[in-house]
């Protein structure tokens, strides 16, 4: 299998530790958001991918562009080790809790979304940060609630062992670092992602420890 | 089965959709999104689903509010009928299709966004029409290459018969249609478009038949 993939993709992020965890070797192909006017844009890669968007996952002929549909495909290909429960109730709240991540959080604050607030709206240094800490704080307040709400949590998302929630869970976390928010209202969010962290399948994929990190 | 819904909410729409496609009756719990300052913020509703965001699903215990997470687990647990091809590639397809819209279209035209572009960073009607379209279109586009890109491609997204990713295309070409976004170079998502709104499921779950409709 080959890989698109940025370090600093979150989306990238989520399916570098789903393969981890599955134990599956890969090929990182570097795609760099910022070099060229952005990689990710030219002829080549539409081809391979026509949303412009990272990662993208190549199996043979199957070709797949969105981190959560190369998740499930992979659950499905390599049910080992399993990132979904076996009850569908169970499923339902993972996907929820992942899907709230990759829906109504991340989307808000990538990369082409910032780009169009400066260049196209005008929108200065401080109040595109104060864009990007609103939606995270809105994303993370409500997985909080989620969190802390539920007997189904356990030292992961969804139990003690890791799920396709958590997968989504640790990338937002490191963006969030990134842009200076406060994660002081989301203790559950802050101690799953710590557990998460000491896996050694998370560190292998965190952004830090990529071929194309700077 | 209860589904909270906003008649022209597209996630709801999906939801709606995915249920009459199965013929599960449903109790439709109108959540309107302008009316008190949005009842998706009030106390009550976020105890439901804190996310504040619609739909949510509630199935005895289950409560899910991720319109795809709700697809999901109506396909595991009423199969019939089905919503995702039997191969797993097809169902990467189709995941992948319907994630493009729900992550990477969707999200960015959401009714708060629009609220926080106006109120917040006080941005113009005229820039917040182009602020909608941009994405849509940048939405559509990529979903018109990859759909005609592909033999895959039938009467329907995938094949002839809907699948999870006409469930997300339709309500987001009627959005498209709503903020006059030209449809033009897409002709493969109208032809598709229009195929599916023939069918009586998707008819009885368009936003002007539904009961809280305006």
């Amino acid at each position: 299998m080959q890989l698109y993939s940025y370090f600093r993709s979150s989306a990238a992020y989520r399916v570098r530790i789903a393969l981890n965890l599955k134990g599956l070797p890969y090929e990182y192909l570097a795609v760099h958001l910022l070099k060229e006017g952005g990689q990710q844009l030219s002829a080549d890669y539409r081809k391979v991918n026509p949303t412009a968007l990272v990662p993208t996952l190549v199996d043979g002929d199957t070709v797949i562009g969105q981190s959560l549909a190369i998740i499930e495909y992979l659950e499905e290909t390599h049910p080992q080790a399993p990132l979904l429960p076996a009850d569908a109730a169970g499923r339902a709240r993972v996907r929820d809790l992942a899907l709230g991540i990759a829906c109504d959080t991340h989307p808000l604050n990538n990369l082409r979304v910032l780009k169009y607030l400066k260049h196209t709206l005008g929108v200065d240094e401080a109040a595109k940060t104060a864009w990007y800490q609103h939606w995270v704080r809105q994303g993370l307040e409500a997985l909080e609630a989620q969190l802390a709400g539920s007997a189904a949590t356990g030292k992961f998302c969804h139990g003690d062992t890791p799920t396709m929630a958590d997968l989504c869970l640790v990338p937002q976390v490191a963006n969030a670092r990134r842009f200076d928010c406060d994660l002081g209202a989301m203790p559950t969010v802050v101690r799953i992602d710590t557990a998460c962290r000491e896996l050694p399948a998370f560190d292998a994929a965190a952004p830090g420890n990529q071929p194309d990190a700077e």
